[in-house]
């Protein structure tokens, strides 16, 4: 089959490589028919050594599942699942209290653990705990807003969460890439009253703007925290979703933070620390988040999707097939396009 | 009168001071019958630069009030009261959510925003949304008990909290000062089911398994970190309370976090930055705290102090008068002593 292997830094191929089977008897075997590239995947893009053997990418997938394992009782050869950037299986404790990121049989696809999606077929492991079966067919007009529960649609959903966003609170979203936006979804979701996006790119802005977000900061640094607490009396946000991973990002979260209030952070840090230490501390501020539990979040997120309250799939500007993955990986890091869907 | 001024480091004398008095119609003036030493104090007794007017000392006491400014409503001449490290009007946004610390005309004692309370007499900003008037004469025997909740006992209240401490949950103590012997007591008031100290001191030790630690730690870094998951089948704790403030401590605190767990910090910050921010994203763990709002705290602790439920002033294993306070911090910087109680 083919799929996509990263070798180095921009250096993505489309190679063909040993079909994707079963192995285990949890696991399943979908066939891939819409994948995505992530923002995540473009921090390898700029940063991986070079290998010849390469690594395997992609993590959010909906497919056909084309053949399951002894030990499925879920789902069905047939069935059209979306799958979680995630592997986990949904029985251990961490499972059970949500946190199916940290499951201890689960690991990551395009990680190393399980191969990437951004492929033909895709061999899923804790099948039974990992793909969510969706009630619709596999060219239905949704599918891209379904495919943003794989990653992005659920991150920003965590974010929000994890900054505590609630009815009549002010909430700021740091970055104006796919999760930044779908952050601005879950913020007006869970009914925040004042939506603050903080980035710079036009049309970013104005899909942000659609989605909910009632302020723009597009200052950077001191001058962005500045504009913040003009827009908050002075104060600061009561929650702020972190969707870069950067330290100059996550300076700025916690500083547009009120006293008390919470950063959210679903973007993947880039450093070793977290800055800010003694603000943080003096203004109470809480620091949360990490890799959203998207297995936790789709029977909540789902009914918005199918019942097109939330259109998280807008976030994609650009769709292309397997073929034009290298050309979409270029695409999203220069910043020509917001997120890339591939088609099968 | 007489106060304490540290003029530097190690440097702590007792001076004649002009008497305090009412300046604001918002303040009371309060004869101090007990105040303390914090560890927070020994911060700038290891790393005060030298001055010619020097800082006045101490932000814990219980005395009786002397006078009224005119716009006092809720106390009058006699009443013991206990006073919070940090004095805020009671009636800001900030003191309305119960961030009293981040109240809009807040400050703090001893810090160059009012004046210290290891005097014979202190000027208490904001007395009405300040003090607590208490249901005890002036020597009452639970006295030390009621000074704690100035500062030790809040605050350690407040690290549990942060941490989200509950019933049938694991949590765990880094330090065995004042604070951390506090926060003991606190996560057993909350029904924490399993309680670690981290620490080395014997008597703190004692003093905490009396208190329900349940598991004692003594190893340090790495040792101490797979001790606790030894204790915890694995995973780590579900509250970390960080009672210290290095970034050794923290670095600790979070490592010991399981998935999904939370650090409550209350130690005063000495580094810029929080360590292990990919680990602690990863596994999703939540750091929060800062100082503890004590004023909004002692309504909900005050029964358990005087029905004898907890008894936080046993954290008080010296007394001496106000000539002793600069023998008190020596004592204390060198661990001879966990906290010094001054009587007048």
């Amino acid at each position: 089959m083919r799929a996509t292997v990263m070798f180095g830094a921009g250096d993505v191929r489309i190679e063909n490589v040993p079909d994707a089977r079963l192995i285990e008897p949890a696991d399943a075997l979908v066939a891939v028919s819409r994948a995505a590239i992530c923002g995540s995947d473009l921090w390898p893009y700029k940063t991986l050594e070079h290998s010849d053997t390469g690594r395997r990418m992609g993590h959010e997938a909906i497919g056909v599942v084309e053949a399951v394992g002894a030990d499925l009782r879920t789902m069905n050869a047939g069935d059209v699942v979306v799958m979680p950037f995630a592997y986990s299986d949904g029985t251990c404790v961490f499972c059970h209290e949500g946190l199916h990121t940290s499951c201890v049989h689960g690991g990551f696809f395009g990680a190393g653990e399980a191969d990437g999606a951004q492929a033909e077929a895709v061999r899923v492991p804790q099948a039974d705990g990992t793909l969510f079966v969706l009630p619709v067919g596999k060219d239905d007009a949704v599918l891209p807003s379904l495919l943003t529960l794989s990653d992005v649609m659920a991150t920003g959903h965590h974010a929000a969460v994890a900054a505590k966003v609630g009815p009549g609170k002010t909430a700021a979203v740091v970055g104006d890439g796919a999760v930044g936006l779908c952050g601005v979804i879950a913020a007006k979701r869970l009914a925040a009253e004042q939506i603050i996006i903080l980035g710079r790119h036009p049309d970013r802005i104005a899909l942000a703007r659609e989605f909910g977000a009632t302020d723009v900061v597009s200052e950077r640094g001191d001058e962005a925290v500045e504009r913040v607490r003009e827009l908050t009396d002075g104060f600061g946000v009561h929650s702020v979703l972190e969707c870069v991973g950067l330290e100059q990002s996550m300076l700025t979260a916690v500083s547009i933070a009120r006293p008390g209030g919470a950063v959210g952070r679903v973007g993947v840090p880039q450093d070793d620390t977290i800055p800010a230490a003694r603000p943080s501390f003096y203004d109470n501020i809480t620091v949360g988040g990490g890799p959203a539990p998207v297995r936790a979040y789709i029977e909540e997120l789902l009914p918005d999707v199918l019942e097109g309250r939330i259109e998280p799939g807008r976030v994609f500007d650009r769709v292309g097939s397997l073929d034009e993955v290298p050309e979409g990986y270029r695409a999203m890091n220069e910043r020509e396009a917001i997120k890339v869907l591939i088609e099968f």
